[in-house]
């Protein structure tokens, strides 16, 4: 193998496949990252079983050339050093050559690393995915529905199927749920079907890749193919796959857990809960429950209070835009309704409860299309 | 006591103080901070016994007001939340007054916070320090002495004198020092002194003050009084008090460690040289000896190389602005030298080595007020 790149480009993929890569992996060439070029261009991949990505940097995209090749051939690099090393390198271009013995060098400048390269035929083939289950979605809309839903899936092993984030898909609508059973967040959006109508169910992906994913994925409306089979799923997308597999396991139902009727509902300003919570967790975090207590006053204002007894204790009230129904105190995680406040990019909250010992949903005001379920502390 | 005051003030000095205060001290009261309120307005304290941090916010400043005083008195907050507490208040006002047993309201906007106070009797008093060791100079002066010495302070606590800068002045020049024993920065400078000639020896100061220092001091012009006397320094500016206890011990007699003549001198572009290193380091790091090797070559060209068993080797050739002298390989602690070239401003650095054991040193190459001293590594 004999190359040479152009090092942003290169520097960029490395970077991206770099993410899958863990060093806590017991299969040694995992540790590594594939280079692959053929008279197309590079293929870099990582992956540390759970989740793979592969980056293809074309010879050429018409306007630029990114990789003149001299000879094709493969070879898997430490990922550790590989990628700390590119990025360091001095010149505009890196020349990659592979001698006997999977010995590499790289050459950019007056600078010349000459390392210890692992063989590529031990590196595992990525699945070969059929694309029965198809459909597509901008790239910011796929970011802000992991942004949206992820933070609330468990972090807990004693139930590994709440850890991921369930996609579930009817005609053209994809719902994706998480919840660590004390909280619950729901996101929907219509999707573009390639291959008829969509039928997902029980698509669990763990939060884990989502995370990296959310790193790979654009503030673009460039649109991504998602593929969904059995026991993978896979993002595609500019020259990138994003593999991933599923979780095992029934994903509970969650439909039913949304109440459908409120005793008391309240609107407010989202910021002003936001701050408002800050502030009530910095005593509640001391006593390390996160409890906050909620109380309904007249002319439309709340109090949002909590206690440490050894600090101290907050007060606070808030009005709201508009207050509907029966009085109200309530005790709830401050911390959980925070990370769901933080996600809703409306000015204004629909908060809507069903008594003091019910769950309670918190929604955006201008659009249906996201909900967050909650249910509360007993304190009272 | 009762009083209201400026937020942005408030917060600004509250954080200053704080930096004093650490959450590992055997004595409870000082993990509060000491607010104290008369008519000229309103004084901070934080202290870990080590460093003590005074601030003053005036009742007015002649074009601001920035405390109304009710009621003069004084009370100690926990300075963790008080602290946490104060950035997250809402109003531009905060009004502080204390009721029965210390207990302590804080109010702003709609927001109130009950906190259980201490007692402020039981908070230590801070030293008075007699001023006649005392001198002068510009806070960005001081900042840029303590920022390019400190970094090499031992963090062994085998030799505590080690652990601190000495400080030397006789007449009007001020000599930081500071080694752990591989690796000595020096730094000179010219100070005011207010009473005669300033006469300073012996004088360290624990490395983690003048870390703390630093970053209360500003990039201004504004003086710094520094008073010294036999356990204790004091820099005072700007409303705020730094107090430092001094390391016992001898520090050694440095002046006779740096070389006088050189056997081969080099002059190169800091820079250049550092990113060299940073590369090279990406290997050695690895063997976790830092061992970078260089080799002088013809044509004013330097080799800088170093090694990894499991990784592999990297060289690299930089051309040297001037090289005269003997042909020399030598190795030395790569990280040690990056640390120095970080605190370099200067554009062009000259390395002047005296053989292959024997130390070297690296200075700027346009003033004579900052010297690098560095012992080689055994490999060759």
């Amino acid at each position: 193998m004999h190359f040479t790149i152009q090092r942003d480009a290169f520097v960029h993929s490395v970077q991206h496949v770099n993410k899958a890569v863990s060093s806590r992996t017991t299969i040694p060439i995992l540790t590594g990252i594939k280079i692959e070029a053929t008279n197309y261009g590079v293929t870099l991949t990582g992956s540390d079983s759970d989740i793979s990505i592969e980056t293809f940097i074309p010879a050429s995209d018409g306007e630029k050339e990114y990789v003149t090749i001299k000879e094709e051939g493969s070879i898997v690099l430490q990922a550790r050093f590989f990628a700390e090393i590119v990025k360091k390198l001095p010149g505009e271009e890196i020349e990659v050559a592979v001698q006997d013995q999977f010995a590499t060098t790289l050459r950019s400048g007056s600078v010349v690393f000459n390392l210890n390269g692992l063989d590529p035929e031990e590196y595992p083939r990525l699945p070969q995915l059929d694309e029965d289950n198809h459909f597509q979605m901008p790239q910011n809309l796929l970011k802000d529905m992991v942004r949206q839903t992820v933070f609330a899936v468990s972090t807990q092993e004693t139930r590994p199927v709440l850890t991921g984030v369930n996609l579930e898909g009817e005609e053209s609508e994809l719902i994706c749920t998480a919840t660590d059973s004390h909280r619950l967040a729901m996101r929907k959006a219509s999707v573009e079907t390639k291959t008829g109508a969509m039928s997902l169910s029980n698509v669990v992906i763990p939060g884990k890749s989502l995370n990296e994913l959310n790193k790979v994925l654009e503030d673009s409306t460039e649109l991504v193919d998602i593929i969904v089979t059995e026991s993978q799923v896979l993002f595609k997308f500019e020259n990138l796959l994003f593999f991933s597999r599923l979780l095992d396991g029934k994903y509970p139902v969650t439909k039913n857990m949304i109440p459908d009727h409120a005793k008391t509902e309240l609107v407010l300003r989202t910021k002003e809960l936001l701050s408002s919570l800050e502030r009530a967790l910095l005593l509640s975090r001391e006593a390390k429950n996160n409890v906050i207590n909620l109380k309904t006053m007249n002319n439309s204002e709340i109090e949002v209070s909590s206690v440490s007894a050894e600090v101290g204790k907050v007060t606070e009230k808030i009005s709201c835009d508009t207050m509907e129904g029966e009085e109200l105190r309530i005790s709830f995680n401050g911390k959980n309704i925070m990370d769901a406040l933080k996600v809703i990019d409306s000015e204004t909250i629909k908060i809507r409860f069903t008594g003091a010992m019910s769950p309670f949903t918190v929604q955006p005001t201008d659009h249906d299309q996201m909900l967050h379920l909650f249910s509360p502390v007993r304190t009272y």
